[in-house]
């Protein structure tokens, strides 16, 4: 990652403020708010706003609840009583605010979380950053054999080479052929006086799906969770992966009760279905249970086997 | 509107903090942030929490427009533009916190605006307050008879007496049979030592719709406009008025430029339809122009000479 | 539940149409279109509209895969597939349409669901019925001693009656009173030729919460679920599980194989933490396990049990 | 646009069909149900399944404003006044489904609308088609000099064919190179037996932004209607104009009264400001006005002339 000179005086100057505000301040997150973390070669995750904390969640819960809750006795206990009944609405009083820089494919897979807000940098406009996602060569798995959406092993020598000469000569051609349409280069010079430059809008149709792209993008704290859970799976895409465990760790820094609860409850946690929990309560009871008698198929056995860490059970 | 010791005392801790953050702050916001402001005969607005200020709008546009904004000389030229050209996204970056005691049919009204995040007072879980909202005479209107959804004349002596004497009664008697089934009173003592309470949950539905509720709500500044819009605007029940009046002034604190542009574009803008646009050209262009060929319903024809403060031209 | 000649008439005539469509339909589900089915005493769920079935899912996860899913060889394999790793996207692609009838403390928990669109009967044009709701005897229950939120056991003999009286008189009372005010009867008549009626945005605060509402209700399957999941929970207060259970037996009637997923994976299923998984482990494996070691409250742990049928092994 | 095969076959398919239902029915609509109007060089827009009708609307209104409605006596005059007032949630009872093929720049500015729900074509899962979008010479603009956003002149000669010949190739050469690292090339054949194929999840990067997609989007009537005024309107990138105008000729045949009200106080309507209403007030009046007195900007002076075609009086 390396940001202009223009980026760094602004985020200098963004931490260099010091207002006094009556909100409730996040302490560990104030330390790294507009930093940029990097993520991927080009990319970064910033927090540049965010609203809330903890306290924020117990305080709208009480007033759901009113006297009613008065009889659990630390904020720790209700913010895990919320968590694991579902309660949601009270991790919704939180808010938070990611600058973020990332190649395409991945803002294409994050957009499809439609309940935040997005200012996305826009190429009808200005003209996108000369810079290309390449994947590192521990990173450039083959296509999973036994699961149709996965990674498999790492390509190894001269393919992975191949495959990242490929990736680098077509995106540096297709953005220069993207300079010459605009009659214009990244810098703002102009490249033919002569010429016109094709629109903006219609040029950045010839860059490839690793170019970077940067948004503002801006979430409540149980939407972002639902991101999270989901996004920082280890059956996430690896790239979207790194972005979401960068932003959990943010999630710890700003509200570090409910992370706690998040991490326990539905990041470590799993479903159990009512047929699997019939499977479980037989092997605890030391019960005879078998695939046939349990109504699962041999796929959903494997994965409630390998859930509990039953491998030796396995199919 | 009477608050308990104990709120008050929640509202003095609440506004002696004096945190220091890196965020930006609206500093007019601040100086009434956590006050409960009046707002009929018991509720209350009061602002908890907020994010952004009228330069968090004209960032993330300049995030979308890249160096194509910077032809847009100052923030409050771009906050004009974004306003009239519907370029909506920005104003999302903006995010805010009320707490509201209100009456329940007005709730009812409320919570129709679904982009916003709530958690209300429950009375399944706790005892709701022994108040309810009574109109001030000058409010005890007659069904209009013009429009079938509002208010015409003030009723008049006794009339009006009487309805206040019946609202009255009414809400008494339904809630201290509330308390008799729960067997228990308001400030938490039990009538009979011998006798179960009805479930809360169950006992509530014998309070009238004008017992008061309470509830925090957040949402951004496009969603508030929204809501704004329709809630401030002289069709709104005078009810949801008042709160929408206020919140409209606290507005004016947080983004003053945005609430500006809100002002001249929204709230004291107007729409023409197609047909009422030649019906207006032609009025500019001294032309002839009739009810019968501009196309428009008797209705239309007189909705838009007000409008445009054309009485004389009504029909 | 006694509907009018008027809504009698309109659902025999509804339910008379045969037109053709190249839509996908729902055989069992037209059965019932249209149908008033009762709930609680003047309640009712009518299906009035809807698109898609098992099918749509199906065609559109499809489209998503592409010829990836070719290997997934049934219907019921993939909806089953897609269910248990929350691909829910699918199933957004089937929605339904409601008309309800039911008391306003319901309606008012009901709507807390944002996720759909709402068209309810406006007290502010018209009067409302006169129907209230009042619990049968065996579901006046008392307050729950062990949990906030719930019910306890049911109340006895007199008390029972007297609430049952108290209900009724002042559900009777108000309502008569809200016609006083309005200078008119629920049947249209005029009450007093000399006296105006009062607004009827401000009569119907004089209701009492159990009075009866009615609306459209429109969402998709994905959000009907997590409606579901909510409300036919045994937490759920047994007068929206009402309605819950019926929509339930709706959703078996149009996506039979979606419904049984979802009853094995999300209505039958449980969700186990982190903390929670180890525990199992541990038994299943015949590990000494207590609750000190396990990190777990005493609430969770038997939360825990209960869930997985140990009760023997609760604290 | 080139259907395979296998997709005439499955739309002959589905247009074949004949059920019975007893759902309103768009007669004209049903003519087009399944067909792939063609969009662009290789798109489509094919309407795949629909709920509602005009009639819909007014039903649900009619249950909201109950007798109160009586009056208002056509479906026609109901359906304007809910448009012309934003009585908007009537229209959110119709739902509507699409399936369209579109380049990915495309994709990416429509799923910027997030109230619909959407199933793509996953490329983690299968290989993208072989289509890129190359627009026909008379659309090649050059960037417009007085708007940052739009599109100018139409380039000439030499430089058209220039940049089509560049788009072209590198279209070829990244997808070329994109079969390269699959190991496989589209028709689902093996490159070479010895290698293993990078992972369709990494691979796709490779792919430039005019590379076809595919997905299932489906919403309710106010959200389209939504969509369609931002995006069958003049300032619309030309690509997306192409869909909607398509969608909104979908609209017409499904339906015609809410369509004639959309085009009517939407598309053809103009918003004008509080200030803009003086100034034209004080043109219909006579009574003289200029640009300093108005308060208005140079740009808004004139962009309110344009609206009402007074073009002689722009500055």
């Amino acid at each position: 990652m390396k940001l202009t000179d223009e980026q760094l005086s602004e985020i200098k100057n963004q931490q260099s403020q010091s207002n006094k505000t009556k909100r409730v301040t996040a302490p560990e997150l104030e330390k790294i708010l507009y930093e940029a973390i990097p993520a991927l070669d080009h990319g970064f995750v910033r927090v540049v706003d965010y609203m809330g904390d903890d306290t924020s969640i117990v305080q709208s819960a009480r007033v759901s609840y009113g006297k009613g809750t008065k009889q659990v006795s630390t904020d720790k206990g209700l913010i895990k009583y919320l968590m694991r009944h579902w309660h949601s609405t009270p991790f919704e009083m939180c808010e938070i605010k990611y600058h973020v820089k990332l190649p395409i494919f991945i803002a294409r897979q994050w957009i499809r979380h439609r309940t935040a807000n997005v200012n996305e940098y826009s190429a009808r406009y200005s003209i996108l950053d000369k810079e290309f996602y390449l994947p590192s060569q521990s990173n450039l798995a083959a296509q999973s054999t036994s699961n149709r959406q996965g990674r498999g092993e790492v390509l190894e020598g001269n393919q992975a080479e191949e495959v990242l000469e490929l990736l680098k000569s077509d995106a540096e051609r297709t953005y220069e052929n993207y300079e010459t349409m605009l009659n214009e280069r990244f810098d703002g010079s102009t490249i033919d006086e002569n010429k016109k430059g094709l629109a903006r809008e219609l040029a950045r149709m010839n860059l490839t799906l690793n170019t970077y792209t940067q948004w503002y993008w801006k979430t409540d704290l149980l939407n972002l969770m639902n991101f999270l859970r989901l996004r920082a799976d280890s059956h996430a895409q690896y790239e979207i992966r790194v972005y979401a465990e960068i932003m959990l760790d943010t999630v710890k820094k700003w509200v570090p009760i409910t992370h706690d609860a998040f991490m326990d409850y539905r990041v470590g946690g799993t479903e159990v279905s009512a047929k699997g929990k019939l499977v479980l309560q037989k092997l605890i009871k030391n019960q005879s249970v078998d695939i046939e008698s349990s109504g699962l198929s041999k796929r959903e056995w494997n994965e409630l086997m390998i859930a509990f860490n039953l491998e030796d059970k396995m199919i």
